[in-house]
């Protein structure tokens, strides 16, 4: 288990090279939802979203020893990008292990920064073996996305930088969950440090596996996930949901027609770009207006990676 | 005529009013285009676009019993929305001729920041005799969208602004120019505050009157321009001409195809939204890499006004 003294120390340890990034508003917005809305724009992280904070956490954990073989992580999104980047800060090599059907701009991106791929068949188990074999080969030490406590700290210090950019407490935080590292994370560092702010996980009901397993108090996996919001696809990881069921207020979800909405204010109000998983934040907002009145709310975007020629606005 | 004092004015006038915008960067369109590129972000300013500066500008040196009588434009597009929140700040009335035809999301905006629309036909003597009938009615002040000293000054403390931001002097300051109302302010607060940094003016090759002008050294009226870059379709203005003549270095022409390869660049790496428009001094970069090859260049992003969801990007 960990607790707000690793989320200190990650901070530490990625002072040097993440970014400490943004929190934005809009009268517009707030106005609009009769709310006090700040969003943390970790679309502007080091390469487009929070996970460089883990993936430089985790990887600056590793003994010397460790480090030198090299790490390795099946994962074709942000995480992949961001464990090859945080390898290359380290000049070590990063693996990753990408389905073949992967699409090319997310290939280009992990080679930009100097990932080495493997392809394998895309399911699951593949992965896994071929990961496996990596991990044989080289010894490299497989980082997994989010069901890693160093990943969890890493990726809370997210919190820990809001509460510090924030003037007073929020009444609430809110981040999007798919595995849990970001949501996890944000609830250790957000309920350690305030006395009254309530944290509060932000789902796609199409992938609504954190919800349906946080009701259930136990977990529940997550079963053929529709959703647009493509970085919310998995489960909730084990010492994810460990942290959540201990400590998280509640799980809010979202239509899919709500997360195009949001998205759109976003873009058409903050003027910046955010992927869909970010915009489930504000997405649970449009959805439980109610819930949020009057409240002084913290959304966390936590990323920007997306293909914007090709994304179907309608 | 105006100089750098003004420009100085104008920032002290407009100081409490309008956002002071980020400038921003990107390792990789750096290494792309292997030079040095410095956004000044106006797509964060007040409604929107740089309009806001201007406007404000204009309206706080009428005097007290012209501002009581109100303002009036004859404009669809930012100046409309940025004379009506300036005339809001003062509380008093914006009188906003818009041709019939207007996008609802413009109609919509105008109405939001308190301007008070009237409709006339689509074609230039209708919005003028409107705008005249306005004048006589109410005694209002007609404000050019760029044709005017004042606004001319207020644009032009985005370059004072944008100085003070950097470290050094840029080799390059380059600007989008429609009526010319930002170059033509950049140009003087530039051209005045630097020892040898040139001013560009960026321009779209289907609506290229004022590069067409500047070389010919004479005014050269828009002819049937095509260009998506929606905000640079009007002709340069008298007074815009004549400052651009006297200081501007030079303007670079692009096409269409590269107005939007710019947008996706920067929507994808900066991840901030902007409009064709504000795009059209990075399509300059991209269609005339040799000029800008190892220069320290700071390019003005002028708007990030888009109908992101009905934008054609192909």
């Amino acid at each position: 288990m960990i607790g707000i003294k690793d989320i200190y120390s990650a901070a530490e340890r990625i002072r040097d090279y993440a970014h400490i990034t943004p929190i934005m508003s809009s009268q517009r917005l707030n106005s609009m939802f009769g709310c006090n809305m700040y969003f943390k724009c970790e679309n502007f992280q080091k390469v487009g979203a929070f996970k460089f904070r883990g993936a430089l956490n985790a990887v600056s954990l590793l003994s010397d020893e460790e480090r030198q073989k090299g790490v390795v992580t099946h994962s074709s999104g942000n995480h992949a990008q961001a464990l090859s980047l945080a390898a290359s800060i380290f000049g070590i090599p990063a693996y990753i292990v990408m389905p073949e059907n992967a699409p090319k701009v997310k290939v280009d991106a992990v080679k930009e920064y100097g990932g080495r791929i493997t392809f394998c068949k895309p399911v699951l188990v593949e992965r896994e073996a071929t990961s496996d074999k990596i991990i044989k080969q080289y010894g490299a030490t497989f980082i997994h996305p989010y069901d890693n406590y160093n990943i969890i700290a890493g990726q809370g210090t997210c919190g820990l930088e809001l509460l510090q950019q924030l003037d007073s407490e929020p009444d609430i935080v809110m981040a999007p969950v798919g595995g849990g590292g970001l949501l996890a994370g944000t609830t250790l560092s957000v309920k350690s440090l305030t006395k009254n702010t309530k944290v509060f996980g932000a789902e796609p009901k199409m992938a609504d596996d954190a919800y349906r397993s946080f009701v259930a108090g136990k977990l529940m996996p997550q079963t053929n996930p529709q959703t647009i919001a493509d970085g919310l696809l998995t489960s909730v990881g084990e010492r994810n949901f460990e942290i959540l069921l201990d400590k998280l207020d509640e799980i809010v979800i979202c239509s899919e027609s709500s997360i195009k909405e949001a998205m759109k204010l976003i873009f058409e109000n903050l003027k910046i770009v955010v992927e869909p998983s970010a915009a489930v934040s504000l997405a649970c907002v449009i959805d439980n207006k109610d819930k949020f009145k009057d409240k002084t709310i913290c959304l966390v975007l936590s990323g920007g990676n997306i293909d914007i020629a090709n994304f179907q606005w309608d």
